[in-house]
């Protein structure tokens, strides 16, 4: 049985044109992209930054073995459905990551013909919220219940707007009078909070994997195997610390509201009796991901609450590689105990590496 | 004069029929066995991974370099009792830690004929609350004061049921009435909870120790030597995170209560300047031992809280591996100032390793 | 152009007289000075370590890769002024470092001889708030609101004492009356209190950079480079696990307030898309020192709070080494995007190798 092909008709045709030995990595410069070129040089890979000219991009000079070989300035990022050809005449392969999808939005991603890491394919299921339980719950994970009229919040729930906007906006009802309150106070649109979910007290993690159909020793799913790259907590400004001024209530008085913007990530490993459960959430997305729509290739992460049962709900999938894999440009505690500990972003340059002289990027890319 | 020898003469005599050549570390199947199989591969050691069959071990298959070579399933962890024959006839050295002892409760594993790292004699007085508080204080350290009486409570306590149930069904109390209340809408047994603990605010810091008889340059302790080699804090659920939703007075009106159920750890160092005060503890602990019952060998963690005074209270101490050093298989910050910048799974390896070649596993194994 | 000396007449003098192949680092035994002698020691210097006799000092014993070769105890660290000249006779240069400043106190420091790591004319305008003030908010930062008299509190506040006290004696207030009832019922003197500042709610990420005037390839500033090695958050005790017990409000009725004592570090990383930032203040901060005094050399730190609308606000900047290195003695997640992933000592010893190779020890040392 042959390896399952991800790339479509006009993938195929620009991959049959590039030439093996001259791939050049390409990351958006932002998010992991420190971490994505260090890994590809290390890997023997030629590296290229896509920026956009406003951006301050003079912080890459501060790290020699992770600035990008040559840039490629913008004036817009959507401006590269316009100037494919350039990158692809280069032999360019385009790692995304969550910055990259959000601000050339999912629509024109879809459309990039530009050889892309990972299939394209998962973003219909990822980036609309009942899809994406569909999936999630499919395979078998839980999730927080979803409230569909603010009216029906009986319960702690977590309001959050559409779109991967890095927390802000969030906020934490109680019941419908609390909602109302929030939307009135912080002079909010209603209409904006697409998802209201019950909020799950435990602790965090944010679970990153790697699938790779290259492979089908180690733990095996489908026809590839699933890799623990590492995990992470993120930093959420100014929820962390709130605290430390007072009660939420006492707070509110002082017209000060909680807000979940993400600033940073800490590392952590989780207790080891969890990782059976960790393993068959990973297996049981990427099953059923090979099942709605010919499976998830490469980096991905589950973000999980762990409730005092030791029950997992995962309220969210990020089908692509996460800065929480950034405190770990050398290896981590799980990598550590693979054949080689390395990045995320170095993952994913082998990967390439490999179905190259496989002859296999067809099954990688889209 | 000799070393100590803290095997007995059934374990010498099994030792006596081992051979040293074809040694092979063995662990149960949880808890910190990644990196204890991790660094007896290192050190060049056969392993075998002890598991109950129900058990789900696939997530070895995703750390190759952690794997152990071979599996040794049982229909249940008390069933070792009776097989120890079968592992004694494959040289195995057991490695014992928190969950091992957990489920195969105290007595048992004190029964084992199995030659096993450490001294088993601490588990009499690390087992008993009032023995443990005996061994503590006599070596100097400073404990949270105990309440013997839940109508005695007159300040904020920590209530803990006997037996390390990862803190499920812990709960804090700030008087008598708190207790009574806790207990009764919790459903809880009173007599279960056999530790009522003074609250002890601070910041938490679990000391990873190491203690060698087989040498004794470094910090001496005894007629061996005192490492730290790592440092770590736990994460709990649900009461990590649970102020985010308010505070436990408006929380309790929705029945959601604290719990300590810890789900993982998290990597950190401590102000330089009180490492005096760890290294003293950790000797007057190592000194008492001695004195007490034949000392200590290998691994142990001191679990403390340091208040804004900078005094250290321990709440507990484990004698074996803690979980909290799994965030180190490559080493840790204070590892990294030894010979070399090893986990404890490996410094336990290279510990047998160099009593093996000393003729000298009468003095770490019991 | 030449480059800029740092060094006066009398260090100069001294330098000369210094055999450049026989160099001594050496660090007060407190802090950050296990990373200081391991870097010095990887970079082959010969090492010597100040300390006050009283101090217990074995600690080092555990750690022979980062024991200093040499001791140099003293009755009182103050001795070290009318020491200096047998300091000097051994070749030796002093890496300073906070717990050093603090002792011996500022106008003593101010007055040393002794060749130091780093431009001594920093201190004028780092220990005194106002002018420390002038020169980050000159250097383009934003700084929490000072509050002159504490009867114009209308907003959170931290009120803090004079001088690095790690934190000890802090308090927040909401209020004057908060102010009032603070300093009455915690038995305070409000004349120590000399900083009253805004309260800024977010994460905080205290940054390390290095800034070398003996390269000008990276990242360019000045005619020197600047490179950010790591960064860290602070452990505070009690106030980061004082919810686990209550409100503040609840617990003042059990006469429990929070303090900021500082207890140790944890690792951490910065979401990418703020490093541009982080880089223009550590520019901004670098630029003006040299307008405002010459220009520092080697390791200092911003600590910084992010609010949700991801503005940084600096509220202390620290001149040298910080203990928030000390997660990262054989690196950092950024160290590892450089030429080689080394911690703040070990680039403070290479600083020191390189100016000796260069002939350019006035330009680093003073």
């Amino acid at each position: 049985m042959g390896r399952r092909v991800i790339a479509d008709d006009v993938v195929k045709g620009i991959l049959a044109g590039y030439d093996p030995e001259k791939v050049v990595i390409a990351a958006y410069c932002s998010h992991s992209s420190l971490q994505i070129f260090h890994g590809a040089k290390r890997e023997g890979f030629r590296t290229l930054g896509i920026h956009e000219r406003r951006k301050d991009v003079r912080y890459y000079d501060a790290f020699p073995a992770a600035k990008p070989d040559e840039f490629f300035p913008m004036d817009s990022i959507t401006d590269i459905l316009d100037r494919q050809d350039e990158l692809i005449e280069k032999n360019v392969i385009l790692i995304p990551h969550g910055s990259l999808v959000e601000y050339l939005k999912v629509p024109n991603f879809e459309k990039l013909r530009l050889p892309t890491f990972g299939n394209k394919a998962v973003l219909a299921w990822e980036s609309d919220r009942s899809a994406q339980r569909e999936w999630l719950v499919g395979g078998g994970l839980l999730m927080p219940m979803e409230v569909k009229d603010p009216r029906d919040i009986d319960r702690p729930v977590l309001c959050k707007q559409g779109g991967a906007k890095g927390g802000r906006g969030f906020f934490i009802a109680k019941s419908h009078s609390d909602w109302v309150k929030a939307i009135s106070e912080g002079d909010l649109k209603a209409e904006d909070y697409t998802t209201i979910q019950e909020y799950i007290l435990g602790t965090r993690y944010y679970l990153h994997f790697f699938y790779t159909p290259l492979r089908d020793d180690g733990f095996r799913v489908g026809e590839g195997r699933l890799e623990l790259m590492s995990m992470d907590r993120r930093d959420e400004t100014n929820i962390d610390e709130m605290y430390k001024l007072g009660s939420q209530t006492e707070l509110k008085d002082m017209d000060i509201y909680p807000s979940f913007v993400v600033t940073g990530n800490i590392p952590l490993v989780i207790r080891e009796s969890l990782l059976p459960k960790v393993f068959q959430m990973g297996e049981g997305v990427v099953n059923k991901s090979i099942e709605l729509f010919g499976g998830m290739v490469g980096s991905f992460c589950l973000e999980t609450v762990i409730t005092d049962k030791l029950d997992f709900f995962t309220f969210e999938i990020s089908a692509r590689i996460v800065a929480g894999t950034n405190p770990y440009p050398t290896g981590s505690p799980y990598a550590a105990y693979m054949e080689d500990n390395i990045s995320t972003g170095q993952r994913i340059a082998r990967e390439i590496k490999e179905a190259i002289r496989m002859g296999a990027l067809e099954s990688i890319l889209s």
